[in-house]
């Protein structure tokens, strides 16, 4: 059975006449744009601006619009909570909150707590701490990296038509979480987490972790700031959809969210950080190594969009020749096996600093493609290629297509 | 905050390995095409045969198959007659017909009253001399060019399920207006129709401008000729739908129709006809102008469309230059602040002498887009650019993306 590798580099492409990628040195893609078909894809549609986790639901063949429904669900999954449909997920911050009162009369001073990194003790102690099962609900919280976490909320009649916690800015009061909809289940949800974040501040405020912190002059990480809600989808796993077994390797708990949510294995890598110091050598043998286990690998880089975020060009273009060096083994896959592709899920131009709509450069080399005389891997070069302009919801299908697991439709 | 000028030449491009565009001598086009990004563009979908009017609102990002009720609504607009959601509208002809008995015994003997041209009495007539009240109805006629009108009907239980009044041929009798769906609001429509047609033609024939034409051997201006009946549509104004201001510089109503129905500015233009004799200059010194006090500007030239219909190759080509050479001050736009589009609503081959269904040339000029390298804006170097194959109700993603006005879908 013939085997994918899907490569996604994060924001890899730019605007403008002269891209970090254009003026990367990178024989190895420019091997593969050599070897396979090329052309440039819209992730979800001309101009629209993905994100990087609809961008990844599309390109995985599942349509943002009708699966995405908000951040919290993925991140959720991500830090490792065995999210089910109907679950209620939040991204969270420890944040730092000072003034008198309950924590709605108090004033976010940090958004990070100082960017604490060790919250272990104190994501026990909410858990432990917190009982909602006088309103029927359970809750999972996790922590992320840094000063993140998720939250999932789990029982009947919840919604996620509620408001956010997090001011999003400091020096604003904690907000108190408001329905957004005039119904029964917006306005339960929200008074449940009105409590939760109360209960919460009165944990964390007197824990002695924070005591520690205080006498030491760090901000204290008093309360959880809540964003990003929405309800877990009723997702079709990967391997029901297609037939194949997930399995992602990235760095960041974003990308392993939207694998975990599609049942697929997250592949832990040493040294997988989603920056630019991360371990591209690991990552790749880890893909190599999980195309003998499963059958579609995604593999996600991640510093090209940081760079792009930070409009740091020459990074950029540093970076994608560090990725670039080690390519060499891709090249050396047996294409009649494996159909690899490398592409993005969005451009984050550095002249912009953000997601743009500009498609990006996709190439899939596998035997039998028709192989085109694009030559390089670059914006100007792929719109040239045998593939013209897809779709990011087109590429499952040209995928499945080229390694015969699609079904004919019709006769 | 950024600008666009969007130039809409129609029924530009044409068929065959030789068309007006390519063969016309116009540097100016070209130089845009060597700044910006080019590619085809098919304003409905591929081999869709747009209208013009269907054209435009997939252009300016409405859907056709959504918000398109007829060439009626669009026409009232055009003509200056406040339409509201509901309102029935008709284009309406004055015609002649000979003959005895009721209006719709009488035989059409010229479908436009000898072309005539001052018909501002006999609308005043007509609109004094009827009234629809006890029918619950109101209406408004204008005037339009020539012998060309607008009729809008408004009131409870109204419907556009009805036959046109307008045999569509000299020869045959005045239509009686039928309904088209079996309820009570088609039939009671169509009943007020014909009531209005008999009324009409009563009020036309013995006046007393028709009855001085009549003894200069003119043919009297003494029927209205009812079509394209469209219900006027819910459509979301321009600038709520975009937060930006929009203005229309065109010469012919239809045009002017799109812009009014969709809430933007009309912005007329002297000697702006609609024909080869238009005022180019004029209009695109209106159009710049126009870029101060608006946010995005549609600037329409119609006779390449009308030369493509007549078939004449070679008056296409020169218009087409004559255009060129007024395009000069597009080259100095400042495009870190302006993006500018030249592209069609449609093709009009002089070969097929109708509107096609083959794509258009696009370019679009801006800081930051990716340049091809595209050196001739034409049918055929077009498909080689960056953009290389877009439709038309993407085009406004794509733009509203590249001025940062987009909204980021997901995270």
């Amino acid at each position: 059975m013939k085997k994918v590798l899907l490569v996604v580099i994060d924001g890899l492409s730019d605007r403008g006449s002269k891209t970090p990628l254009s003026s990367a040195k990178k024989p190895n893609m420019d091997r593969l744009a050599e070897m396979g078909i090329n052309g440039i894809m819209d992730t979800i549609a001309p101009g629209v601006r993905p994100g990087s986790d609809t961008g990844h639901l599309a390109l995985l063949g599942y349509d943002p619009y009708e699966y995405y429904t908000g951040r919290g669900p993925i991140e959720a999954a991500g830090a490792g909570i065995d999210v089910k449909p109907g679950d209620i997920a939040f991204r969270v911050n420890f944040g730092t909150v000072e003034g008198e009162g309950s924590v709605f009369d108090k004033v976010v001073v940090d958004r990070r707590a100082g960017r604490i990194s060790d919250t272990d003790e104190l994501v026990k102690a909410v858990n432990e701490g917190i009982d909602l099962s006088e309103f029927g609900v359970e809750f999972v919280f996790r922590r992320g990296s840094g000063h993140r976490g998720a939250l999932v909320f789990r029982g009947k009649n919840l919604s996620d038509k509620i408001t956010d916690t997090d001011p999003h800015k400091v020096g604003e009061k904690v907000q108190r979480c408001r329905p957004l909809s005039d119904d029964e289940s917006a306005r339960r949800t929200a008074k449940i987490v009105n409590y939760f974040m109360e209960k919460a501040h009165e944990i964390l405020d007197r824990h002695p972790l924070n005591e520690e912190r205080a006498k030491k002059g760090l901000p204290k990480a008093n309360v959880l700031l809540l964003r990003g809600v929405g309800r877990v989808p009723h997702i079709p796993p990967f391997e029901s959809r297609y037939g194949m077994k997930l399995a992602v390797i990235a760095g960041t708990t974003l990308i392993k969210g939207i694998g975990r949510i599609l049942g697929g294995d997250v592949i832990e890598v040493e040294g997988a950080t989603g920056s630019k110091n991360t371990n591209v050598k690991g990552k790749i043998e880890a893909a190599l190594k999980a195309l003998e286990t499963h059958d579609f690998v995604l593999l996600h880089f991640k510093a090209t969009d940081e760079l792009g975020h930070d409009g740091d060009f020459e990074g950029k273009r540093e970076f994608i020749e560090k990725l670039d060096t080690h390519f060499e083994p891709l090249l050396k896959l047996d294409f009649s096996k494996v159909c690899l592709i490398v592409t993005a899920d969005h451009s984050t131009p550095v002249t912009a600093k953000e997601h743009t709509g500009d498609p990006v450069p996709i190439v899939i080399v596998h035997e039998g493609v028709r192989v085109d005389d694009v030559k390089s891997f670059d914006e100007f070069s792929a719109c040239k290629g045998g593939l013209c302009r897809i779709r990011g919801l087109d590429l499952m299908n040209i995928v499945t297509d080229l390694i015969d697991r699609a079904e004919k439709f019709g006769a």
